[in-house]
């Protein structure tokens, strides 16, 4: 973990209000890339906020699919080595795992030339074999409506920058269990990915997700191999995001803001009599 | 360029509404993988919102610094093959130029080992010899004010899914330009990127952008790469994106809300009696 101070920055900035010129002090996201490396080969370089590296890591490798539980990470580090890396690099040793850091490229590659479209991309996520979210977790819309603003509130504690992506868990009883913060939204949703495989909590078979961002495929992705039953958001989801989550049985929740919000997938989690 | 149906799609959701439950139809902005092939190499594959595919990938190329000018694009084509790539692949031949797409992968961790910091990626930008946008160009506060709300009535013709991201060119008197919109963030900058240059329109420097998302290190990057000298947002930026405004002459504004903005840097371009 590294210490909080390095994901805000202050600067001087000007501000105009009215016609009024100030010169102000103002707190900065920061961002930094970070190189996450398999087994001495680095794997890939992502746009962070510095800070919860590890579990950035981690999650990145539950997420998309190269690790499913934790024991198969060997070894998971951020070297020290201020002059080089300046702590931005984390390294990882996988086991009991096929993976080849060395063979990603290239089946990569080879993966994508064999059918780009939507139907393919859902078909890359079925093969994973990711088991459906539990059918039996239920929450009420009248706590749904509370979470915005409970994570609006826990999110002032933490960043005053104004510009960060934040992820955060809660239960059925709209309990915060965990937030996370990142100027990427993925890595945030990978931060509390990597929290929730470090912590043994997988999978996440009695919590809700609420993004800050908007709910894309790839969010839908992450969220089904974290087993999240209920993924919701402030804002509007795409076409394919809808098509994942009703075919793979996620819940899927948009516009989620003051007494209102749209289900577009799998409604009988959050509708009463079901 | 795509029919613009492909780009939304109609679906039966359920909305809640202070405990009222109706069934309603609503548009949701597509997404589909595009593959960038170049000289027959997959290249890059990016989750995209269909339509103005070749911008995107002219204007991808162009960002990401692989090209600087239209003349290096032999061709550009979308090959019809529906049954097979459904249109999402982009094929691109490249001419006078020395970028090989076999070196690529190889480039990239190669440089990658050698410096993961903020500095190390300012200066990599800096390597790729890009100028200082114009310091003549000028834009009153007044007129920056206005450019939001012009921005969201002119996305109102274009979408009706609330779930686009926009990039919007305006001249220095506040006349919009050009408009594009994608569920990714930095494709909807570079389509408007491609836009320009197909259209010979580079350097873009009497022009102000605007994007509806948050001003990150590498849309900094892909305005440089445009010769844009002002780049406004209604969020914030991070802190290593005022770096490189800061670095390199780019005029950043935040928080263009109402009548208030933020300057990060190079703020004589928008004060009176510069």
């Amino acid at each position: 973990m590294r210490a909080p101070e390095r994901s805000v920055e202050l600067t001087q900035v000007t501000e105009w209000k009215d016609g009024n010129i100030l010169s102000v002090r103002d707190s900065l996201a920061s961002e930094e890339p970070l190189e996450i490396r398999v087994g001495g080969v680095p794997l890939t370089v992502t746009m962070r906020t510095p800070g919860h590296d590890l579990e950035l890591a981690a999650g990145f490798l539950l997420t998309e699919g190269i690790i499913e539980s934790a024991e198969q990470i060997g070894s998971l580090r951020a070297p020290v080595q201020e002059n080089i890396h300046k702590g931005n690099v984390v390294e990882v040793e996988l086991k009991n795992t096929s993976f080849d850091p060395k063979d990603l490229q290239r089946n990569f590659f080879a993966a994508s030339s064999c059918g780009i479209c939507g139907k393919a991309s859902i078909n890359a996520i079925r093969s994973r074999g990711l088991q459906q979210p539990d059918r039996n977790f239920r929450i009420q819309p009248e706590i749904l409506c509370r979470l915005p603003e409970d994570l609006l509130s826990e999110q002032a504690v933490f960043s005053r920058t104004g510009g960060l992506h934040a992820a955060a868990l809660f239960d059925g009883s709209g309990q915060l269990i965990a937030l996370r913060e990142d100027i990427g939204r993925h890595n945030a949703v990978d931060k509390l990915a990597g929290w929730a495989l470090l912590q043994q909590k997988l999978p996440l078979s009695q919590c809700v997700m609420l993004v800050s961002g908007r709910g894309g495929f790839e969010i839908i992705q992450k969220s089904l191999a974290m087993g999240i039953p209920v993924l919701a958001s402030v804002s509007a989801p795409s076409g394919l995001a809808v098509k994942l989550a009703r075919e793979l049985g996620l819940t899927l929740i948009g516009f989620l803001r003051g007494r209102r919000f749209v289900i577009y997938a799998n409604e009988f989690r959050c509708l009463a009599n079901n």
